[in-house]
């Protein structure tokens, strides 16, 4: 994959969603323009990429749908899994927690919060959640647990822990919702042993992001739990998560799963942040957590800071006692290996 | 505008949505593709689309912002408005009404019906309405004035009925809020006599619609009164509308606002279902309505529905009385002029 | 029962809730005041009332609930049946649709609105309203019928007319929940031919109303369906509707249903509407609707109405077109014979 | 006050609302019964019982709603102060939190938690949770500070710290709302320094509770920010929580507020927790926290648990590690001091 960036000036290393989409996926979105389709996601193209995410996952069972964005998708997912006296367990780092602005309590759910280990909800927690939650009628009711993968600070479950998380929840009434914002990611880290397949047998329900992984929008749900997938059309209309031309999700997602572009472009974010955390350790700076997948974490003093940040953008994550600072970078599909070799050159 | 179908069969009259995007349209979404941009509406494509239509409107202090879908738009609109015991007053046949999952409801406002003359609300109605919701605090308080232009069966209101549904509102306490997801339609009618510039002095809150005028998804959200601009982005985010990559939307209606394209695609769909209309007259059938915009009611017996439909998409809208029937053909930017005469001809 | 108003001067013919709680319900509530007791409705003296109610069911397994106010009992009762997207069918007269500042919508449903005949719904109305909502998934999913037995303007559902509701209802998948705010009424009227245990086949769900019929507050949910019944309690609890000290509720029904006072009460309400409504007719005056419960609608002259309110409460229901009013007299269990006897004569 | 229980067997010291109402409150409820009165909170008492509130606070413009639960208190304040993206700050072990089974979720409202110091919010707590949620609009608004005061542990804010936080909150543009479930415990705490009309000035709203004090139920609203009164009557019927026989509030409140009972249950509650303490700390044993209110928290080992439970009712609070126990006691206007004797002789 050659890309070349067309700004020549700062390169951004601080979210994997600042560039548009992979040119493969962008060029699918022209196919077929004047053609008339069903709208609604009964496009050609949409019935097509859950076939295809059907195969991938070895579950022809499973229902598919498609969505505009993250915020959208938990929504929905979490909405059509719950009734109003039931909450969900999360990690207190979680997105749904901390970045989306209470979309899940303004649909009139309480999230019990755990203290994550290393980014992560583990089956201990979860358990406590469920000892804390038992004052009926006077709690709600613990009946969803929600985790991401990989996590928001980057690291990634093992299958040995996802099975333990959900044999967790399959023993104690709980079902088990995956954000897969960075699902690619996960499955192309290094340590990571989980295949599609084994989500689908997992998680009740979960999401493959699109965006962080390539397209322009969209991620995919998929409904593998018989109870959840009936209406579950009407929470995406009745949330406004709709869209008249699905075909606009549908041809992206079909340029990600028809051949092996999703994992491709996932590996290639991956790849490029271990390259970036493997010189910075080499330039004799400290990592402040191991690299599993597309997101750095380096300690850098002060005066790096300031220096890096002429060419590069990123973010500052936390201010040391010490006077350094922790600082994240973030790679995409979309990072080319010259500017972390820059980086670590400037460094 | 000169394009062909790549479909040799069917040729669809059901909806302004089942074809891609304006061929310009979807060449401007390449834009710039691997620039990385700041994220979530705030790329310079966006900041130009809404500079663009803030000109258009001569309105340099509305604030402009675009979500993906009319469901979503309507969601942030009147979400952002009311208070929980405010209530929307709308025509039962409006958009909110009867054709979004109860979405209103869903953030727990309750709509207070009123029959529409010729798919309008009237300020008699809304008077009307007002008069039969004064048992407070027993009563939800009517707060907010829904409407769409074009309605939700073609019909098109003039200035007059405008500004005195806005008048009205003005000195009832109610805020105006239009759905435009035909608004280029409603301008472009030959009845028309507003201008995009009236909407930012008439409505508190509108929306102008990109889906059924070309693009492949987007809705620009404009808010004209102030009190209701600060928190604005909040609400598009809990309620899961806001994109990571804004620039998909910006692009989008970029395009269309920085020529006449807008203007020139409603126009053709406008023109389109009159070339319809006058042949189904000509052709000695009745019309159920005038042709206002880009939707055409004809009234054909069954056997040339039958025989319609083996080459043509359209929904029945009603069975008369006399067994013929009231069918719907909608035009839109992509339906060609030969589409149109083959209709004529196979009537 | 021979009750004396303390009040010399005004007569309130204006609700059936102005006056306080029959003698011998209100000396029930200082029962065993300083025993001390299972809060939140577990109290011995809520269990008892639950039996006692079960009995006069004679549905051993239905389960019982007692709430303050009916519209926490509407709220807990729709909320507890319905999902998200699923909507409630009822006349456009009801409760729910125009007194109760849009509650149910407040926790997210819509409320499908059907012509009411005579303040009742009828199947035929149910399947029209079925009929034209299954635009699935634009349109919410029709799951529950509401009806009020007495209705909003005083008339009385035959065995024969819920029966036929009841059975569209399961032959539709669609639950059905009855408001009986003046359950008693409706269940002591002339033409009346329901039983309480017949509620309990045909309801899923019901609740009795205490507050018209002579309590401080209260009303009893009866739950019969299976399939809400587990989780009621916290549907009452998260909506507020849950006291520390439930005896306030259960010692109240105890004290209605261990006798036969709760009939016996609804008896007088409508027998001193009865009498009123004689008398009316025999003083030359007509009647705009018969008096079938408590509620007595006359059709009175400007001058009548004007010589009235200076001894009784009434509401004014509809200005006529010749300057006749309609009035609206409402007795209850505290009304006074001498009281009707007087308005009679002073008219 | 000499009031003898009727119960021979278990006393409890479970919590502060297993007894019925005192004698005076329960009279009370009798007055002028069959007199009818403008219903729906707008009877003569409940209107005596507001003006005598406001009295107390010298506080005339303030604003008073009595409605029936603590959680309905909690929705209505809360709902009627917050848009739907504002959030709610509170302490983890918050009664919002922990105890109302997600009922301010459950209106839409995210509740930022907080580390409690002593089950205590501080301006420090306060300005860390601003701190951590200002990444907008991604994360909802802080807009609210919920404190309780007596603290779900029983602890007392002096004025001291509830002059900082009222600041803090002034300051940075959040209303404070205090749930005074035990507020009169509060005020007749040794420790306390505030008095009513203090609360008039540091609270944007508080409620002031009825049931644990004495009623049978009934919670009065004080609404102190003018911005939020207008419409308050509203939230409180499409909540469900407006009693048709507002009288049933406005007598018991008449009668704690036209003399000192108020004052004097709480105090008596005090002062028979203060003695519980007393005895306790001299027969030997620890307690887990110094008893300020009417809440004793003591441990004891696992023998005398056992024994106490054969004569008393408590929870059993939490299991240390060296095998004892931390047990509470709540004692309440209607402990006898003979009870507390007799537990102080057993233990």
């Amino acid at each position: 994959m050659t890309l070349s960036t067309e700004c020549t000036e700062m390169v951004s290393f601080r979210d994997d969603y600042s560039a548009g989409a992979h040119p493969d996926i962008l060029a699918a979105l022209g196919t077929d323009n004047l053609k008339t389709q069903t709208p609604y996601g009964e496009d050609e193209y949409t019935l097509d990429a859950q076939r295809l995410i059907r195969e991938k996952m070895n579950s022809p069972d499973a229902v598919v749908h498609l969505v505009a964005s993250g915020t959208m998708a938990n929504i929905v997912c979490i909405g059509s899994c719950l009734r109003p006296h039931e909450a969900v367990i999360a990690a207190s780092s979680g997105h749904i927690v901390v970045r989306e602005t209470g979309a899940i309590e303004a649909i009139g759910h309480k999230i019990i919060n755990v203290a994550p280990v290393e980014g992560k909800l583990t089956p201990k927690g979860i358990l406590k959640a469920l000892q804390q939650n038992t004052h009926y009628p006077h709690m709600s009711r613990p009946r969803l647990v929600y985790i991401s993968n990989t996590t928001e600070v980057g690291t990634v479950y093992t299958k040995a822990e996802l099975t333990a998380i959900s044999s967790v929840c399959k023993s104690n009434g709980l079902l088990l919702h995956i954000d897969g914002a960075r699902l690619g990611m996960a499955l192309a880290a290094e340590k990571n042993d989980l295949t599609l397949e084994d989500y689908s047998h997992l998680a009740d329900i979960f999401w493959i992001g699109g965006t962080k992984v390539g397209t322009l929008l969209g991620e995919a749900i998929v409904v593998n739990n018989p109870a959840i997938r009936e209406d579950f059309a009407f929470h995406i209309k009745q949330r406004g998560g709709l869209l008249a031309k699905g075909r606009v999700l549908g041809l992206q997602f079909q340029a990600l799963f028809r051949s092996n572009l999703f994992f491709d472009l996932a590996l290639h974010a991956n790849r490029t942040a271990k390259a970036l955390s493997t010189g910075i350790a080499e330039a004799g700076y400290e990592l402040a957590a191991v690299t599993e997948s597309n997101q750095v974490f380096a300690i850098v003093p002060e005066e790096a800071v300031k220096r890096l940040q002429r060419s590069f953008e990123f973010y500052i994550w936390e201010n040391l006692d010490d006077g350094r600072y922790i600082i994240r970078l973030v790679t995409s599909w979309a990072t080319e290996m010259e500017a972390v070799e820059k980086f670590i050159r400037m460094l």
